[in-house]
């Protein structure tokens, strides 16, 4: 059996840093990659080597996989982590990598390639009995069959192009009165962008969450499921908020996803970690829509619940080790949520506010995790996602993981840029969180940017200031009662002199 | 059922932090107190109110029970927390406390006082089947009889003045044909010390480990064990590495110790949560030592494996809660190891080496927890307890918590201070902890203070970094020969340029 002695991480930030820690743990050597951006980042500091792989871009520096390749030949290393993001799920990389006599962390190119596809994948599942999204497994054109199809699978229905992409041709369908108008729509809209009018009928999930099951399975065929993730919480269809178990899942339910997502992982031979991800509807009956073939940003929560360390499992299977436990041996312990904070202004529609990390100090105490992979001082890069890191707390109940995580977010001082933590906040305290009663339309439902504790730039903070010295009376204390034009002008002529 | 919604919490540094962020995830209010010193520590700013008990001195500080009861009063305060030391023990204060209509977060005054004193505790136990250390109950000078009850305990056996103290008068036999001669020695010797030749006898325990059980009780008389933590490893008779569960106690043995724990916490009709130590000797029986009537320092590690929040516990209790959870509702979930990094130079005896930290960044990611009352930059006070903080590592086994540990000790940055992190390295890596097959006598036994690396001040790395330069050619990446005589003339050029 391999023996990996030295890994390289081709990615950056918090999950290189995440990798490498576990890679120590293991007595692993450790090599890490980065762009000239990043060539202060803690994740190149941390490894016993680094090498600088070109300029910010990823496509010149994180995306050159036979780069990447040589360096592992130049330095005897064994194995490749791929993180996620970046070459994580290319079929053509894990494949010139292995080709390589090198290890690579994760799931065969043939799986990458199968579950890449969503076609293939649909087909792939087949025969495992794997609940798929009602409708037309063919291109439809004839209105009255189609009709009847629509009949069966159960208004509201969705009516898509084939040819399609970018909403277009896309119709809702609330009742079979409606049917055949929007038909014709979406069929001359098809004609009219695609110029092909053959269209897919499938059921519309008005309250649609998303929720994943984590898989491992080792490279002598056996597979497990470590329970689900809730991420129903997204702002610009991205995840925001994860949480394990999910309020939603009872025991059943969850043994079923479970089988199904194993099913899934079996259709394609799969080894390492995976996630399966499902659509579940209001009346909680769950769809397959894809697998991610490799380690997830939200894999934390699954690892406060269960005890088990995933990247340890990653390079024990790649390294050819069988599962050292069965699926009668995993357990859900207590409740565990993740927020992700963004270098992103929520008020702004979630746009990247990116900057320097003026303050940046960690919380802590019991419960609380931050895996991140910036310091104080440093610059968030606009070259990548803006992620600064991710907050995870644990505790015995859902209720008691809420109350930390918001003490935590409270804890948490970043100034110098906008952050998701406010929102998060927000969110979590909000009645359909709290009731476990939400789904992926919660940010468009709920969320008003003006409910956020309101956020000062050091200018505004100064004139507050100001004004509340020469407008509250302290031994008083009460706020000087002025004429209301005195009081115009006493502002305006602070305004002025901080300018 | 009282409401707690405003703590003051009587103590200082990580123990003062860590039952704020509980009280703050229970949405209660807290109050800090500090003393002189201590007005920059993280746990002033963290509380939402704080007030200055005094100088640094404890004595007019944090020991002025009446003044702290005031501060409630004029604060209007609920509840004290006391953290461990201080006033926590104190069941003059706890009664105080309560007489004046407050909630102490702790024990009755009756069960400290009873467990305050060994004879009284020992007493309070006898009806419970609690093993003791076999010896006399009673003092004895008839030497005949002595000889018999010797016999009866089995060698080796222990002799010690019933009005003794500091080691006088204390006799270890090891077998019977030395009996009498060092009886008549302890006796002599314990008359000139003391005045009264009467002695006990109890049973020595050559390799003795200490295990203690964690148990909760609530006011209703429900009492439940959290399992034990194994703390032989101490330097200078205190713990400072501890470990949760122990790796030689069985399921049978946990179940003993804990129903035994349960059985003194009810001889003193127990309330919140306490300790209940054990000595435990090479075959594994174990003898009631002592019950600490408080939180332990090392209470995280249970913390760890049970996931529960005995901060939390502690206040539900103390509102007249009943526990929510039974013994059978209780399991362990992987290992967890408290490493306590004191400001001590392991070198010269662990003497404490205090001043100011001038680098300190903590250990991060999966499994790692830091629990502290410092910030980098800030100074260890010599006033206090010199602990800087408590780092605690949980995984899914033994082994991997102790490769986390190793891992979390490598990234923890402090410079400034000697401090207790290299020998908790080096004692956990030692084979003698890897196997589980230690005691108390650890530190003795095995350790030598040369075999830490070598840590260097300021100007001897300068030095060094000066003799680098003149001894070591780069290019040919080899030492340069040169004679003794100069090389001395060299290194003692550099010194007075340094100087």
């Amino acid at each position: 059996m391999p023996n990996i002695k030295k890994l390289l991480i081709a990615n950056r930030g918090e999950i290189s840093l995440r990798i490498m820690r576990t890679a120590k743990e293991m007595g692993i050597q450790t090599v890490a990659v980065y762009s000239e951006a990043d060539r202060l980042s803690p994740h190149v500091k941390f490894a016993d080597e680094a090498v600088c792989l070109g300029p910010a871009a990823s496509s010149e520096s994180y995306l050159l996989g036979d780069k990447i390749i040589e360096v592992c030949k130049e330095l005897n290393v064994d194995a490749i982590h791929p993180g996620y993001g970046f070459l994580s799920e290319n079929a053509g990389f894990a494949k010139k990598v292995t080709d390589s006599g090198l290890i690579f962390v994760g799931p065969s190119p043939e799986s990458i390639e199968v579950m890449g596809s969503k076609l293939a994948a649909k087909q792939a599942v087949g025969n495992y009995n794997i609940p798929l999204v009602p409708g037309t497994e063919e291109a439809i054109s004839d209105i009255p069959a189609a009709k009847k199809i629509a009949a069966q699978i159960g208004y509201p229905i969705l009516i898509k192009a084939s040819a399609g992409g970018g909403g277009k041709g896309m119709r809702i369908v609330e009742n079979e009165a409606e049917f055949e108008s929007q038909m014709d729509r979406a069929i001359s809209e098809a004609i009219s962008a695609f110029g092909d009018g053959a269209v897919f009928i499938e059921k519309f999930i008005t309250s649609p969450r998303h929720i994943e099951i984590q898989v491992l399975g080792d490279q002598q065929g056996n597979i497990v499921y470590l329970f689900e993730r809730e991420c129903s919480i997204q702002r610009r269809h991205q995840k925001v908020i994860e949480e394990a178990p999910s309020a939603v899942v009872t025991p059943e339910m969850r043994e079923a996803m479970g089988k199904a997502a194993v099913g899934v992982a079996k259709a394609c031979n799969y080894y390492g970690a995976g996630t399966v991800e499902f659509i579940v509807d209001d009346a909680l009956n769950f769809y397959f829509l894809e697998m991610n073939t490799r380690l997830q940003v939200e894999h934390p929560v699954t690892e406060m619940i269960t005890g088990k360390d995933l990247v340890k499992e990653q390079i024990l299977i790649a390294e050819g080790n069988p599962l050292s436990f069965s699926q009668e041996d995993l357990s859900i312990h207590g409740h565990a949520i993740e927020v992700r904070v963004y270098a992103e202004d929520p008020k702004n529609n979630f746009l990247p506010d990116i900057g320097t990390l003026e303050t940046y100090q960690r919380p802590q105490g019991p419960g609380v995790r931050v895996d991140d992979g910036f310091e104080e001082g440093m610059k968030i890069p606009i070259y990548y996602d803006p992620m600064i890191s991710k907050l995870i707390t644990h505790a015995s109940t859902r209720e008691a993981a809420i109350e930390r995580m918001t003490r935590a977010i409270e804890e948490y001082q970043i100034t110098g840029i906008q952050t998701t933590l406010g929102f998060c906040k927000f969110a979590l305290n909000h009645e359909a969180f709290v009731s476990g009663n939400f789904d992926t339309k919660f940010v468009e439902r709920y969320f008003n940017p003006e409910s956020l504790d309101p956020t000062f730039s050091k200018e505004e903070e100064e004139l507050l200031a100001a004004l509340a010295v020469e407008f509250f009376d302290k031994s008083k204390k009460e706020f000087v009662q002025k004429p209301e034009q005195e009081k115009a002008a006493t502002v305006s002529a602070w305004r002025n002199r901080l300018d």
